[in-house]
């Protein structure tokens, strides 16, 4: 295994000094300043402005790209600015404004989620499985809300008969994979049914995960291990993201998840990620088309040792991998990245600012601080 | 100077085990637990039950008193129950059904401020500082606002017209003490104008501070350094309180004051204050009688070196010394004493709290997490 500073001798992401021409710097950064520059040459390998489009972000930048993005520094790219935390948060807080679109639904007098009024016609046909009730009691715009068929009394009956609905609805739902997560009213509540995870956007139940900062503290330089996501992954392929993460699925704790997931995704045996601290939670409330998401992300750090090294364990089993590759960056740099482009999958771009916070990297005196902190949390953090 | 080690050897709050008797357990957590228990004989020179009362909070016990609260440890307490981390964030946050008895305090067409309507009727007098006007824009329940009068333009001249009102109300703003905080719509904002300190609450200004967590890290096991108040401080005393906090006076970055503060209340130089690290904030908005109060605390965090004694630099130069003395608590055991009692200043047990989050002591297994957590920022973040 490689030390840390073995790692520095090899990779680009941990050397600190490096040549760069005001040129090359302007191409780097041309998308992100608000005052236009010309160039009338662009490097072939690499066009920043392609990322800019968000319909672009995925499988289209190397970790070369990375490198480039992560490193330039120059005064017209001021690092106090927040501009760009406050843009990956509002990535994740799409269509408040289309609240009124959606249908409370609502199992034992509780609110556990909501459904587009055009998705729910498609859900009238299963009067078996769901009821559609006039009641204002919910402050829905349409004057009711759906429930289970009262037929439907445990949560086994409710997770099958929903299943079933699922499955009939074919495409209508993509990506179904056979996971299930908990519905319930907040938190730790008793759990009414289960219901696969693919659908939990569509019925906008309140959906939890857990997301984990893995960094090295060398000589008081901090360094964040950073993965790449597979080329091959349905979701964000290609994609920035977290050493760990993975969403909470039914019948597991935060504490047992972290330490699953470190195992099969970073192949972090439990002696180490036995010392993952939780530190907090960020949240988020994004609604785009049909789907409702109200994601709650258990934030974990976890301070490694220098040899330590990750690998996918899931890489070594299946063909569809995780994670490429993890490099480790500092975190001055991952702040460039998170800053200027939209590399990171949406949401660890939120829990990494989460950590920027915690360890002092944002403080009181940038412009911004109090609004940007309290935006971490804009969703329903129960 | 002593070591942590050597610290360990003398003071009582290092040493983890103890032998405590049953009887002697029941009087310290009786009256805490909600089965009760009777007994019928009370130590004479500790009486827990005393310091159930808000009222009788202050010089009413010693650092022995604290020390006997923090070690008690049982079955009947259960140390993952969060209800007296709630009840702490409770007592700062009180009265918000009372919001409507306020009249927005209105400047440049920028709520700054709300004024309980009875005390506005004390302004109403000073007809050439103050102006109520009848508008329906900011939603007050009485139908209008206060603002300035007009012919205060200039940040000085309102400083100084207001300054003479807080003089001639004499009384009825008690405990001014000639420190001015800015008057702004939110944090980093222009200053309309300054306040003195004891007046903010009175007119509902957004008031910001520092609060300094000040720990040891000894071999994972980490302690904070707690202060008592002085019994002559006029605000809280006898209290517990952080190693080093302060407001954030008008013209002054959260940075330098926490250097300030820090080389004032604890005697630390720059060349370790320096490393305090921001790492958040919480608020709370608290109404009682005529006083709003809307604070937003910046936390930050200190590792201290093991060898370190903070002395409190006031105390030695003046006879209201602000603090009596500090001591190194184990951080489980300030736990013990935030969720038994009301020992802290209350505005510390949040912050302390929020400590206990980042740092993986309270932790998501705990029922009511994600509302505590929360919690901690119930007042308007901005």
């Amino acid at each position: 295994m490689q030390t840390t500073s073995e790692l520095m001798a090899c990779n680009p992401f941990l050397s600190y000094r490096i040549s760069i021409s005001f040129s090359s710097l302007c191409k780097t950064l041309s998308p992100l300043l608000r005052t236009s520059i010309s160039f009338p040459t662009r490097s072939p390998q690499f066009n920043p402005i392609r990322f800019h489009s968000r319909s672009m972000m995925a499988n289209s930048f190397s970790w070369d790209d990375v490198f480039r993005i992560s490193q330039a520094d120059n005064d017209l790219d001021d690092s106090s600015d927040l501009q760009g935390f406050f843009e990956r948060v509002k990535a994740c807080n799409r269509g408040c404004e289309k609240k009124s679109e959606f249908i409370p639904f609502v199992i034992e007098q509780q609110i556990v989620g909501y459904i587009h009024n055009r998705f729910a016609n498609h859900l009238r046909e299963f009067h078996n499985v769901f009821d559609f009730l006039e009641d204002k009691s919910y402050s829905s715009h349409f004057g009711g809300y759906i429930t289970l068929n009262p037929s439907l009394k445990s949560s086994e009956d409710r997770t099958e008969a929903v299943a079933d609905v699922i499955n009939c609805l074919g495409g209508l739902i993509p990506g179904t994979r056979n996971e299930l997560y908990p519905v319930t009213s907040s938190f730790g509540k008793p759990e009414f049914f289960s219901l696969e995870r693919a659908a939990a956007p569509y019925f906008g139940i309140k959906v939890y995960g857990i997301h984990m900062n893995g960094y090295v503290n060398k000589d008081g330089n901090k360094f964040l291990w950073i993965g790449k996501r597979s080329e091959v992954k349905p979701t964000f392929p290609g994609m920035l993201d977290h050493l760990v993460a993975g969403g909470l699925p039914h019948g597991i704790t935060c504490k047992e998840n972290i330490l699953k997931e470190c195992e099969e995704e970073a192949g972090l045996p439990r002696s180490i990620s036995n010392r993952a601290v939780p530190v907090g939670v960020v949240s988020y409330m994004d609604i785009n088309g049909y789907s409702f998401k109200r994601d709650v992300l258990f934030c974990y750090d976890l301070e490694l040792p220098d040899e330590f090294i990750p690998t996918n364990q899931v890489q070594l089993n299946v063909t569809d991998g995780e994670v490429e590759s993890f490099k480790l960056v500092p975190v001055t740099h991952v702040m460039n990245i998170i800053r200027r482009v939209e590399f990171f999958k949406p949401n660890c771009s939120l829990v990494i600012t989460d950590f920027l916070f915690r360890h002092g990297y944002i403080s009181p005196e940038n412009d911004g601080y109090l609004q940007l902190l309290q935006s971490l949390r804009s969703g329903d953090c129960s």
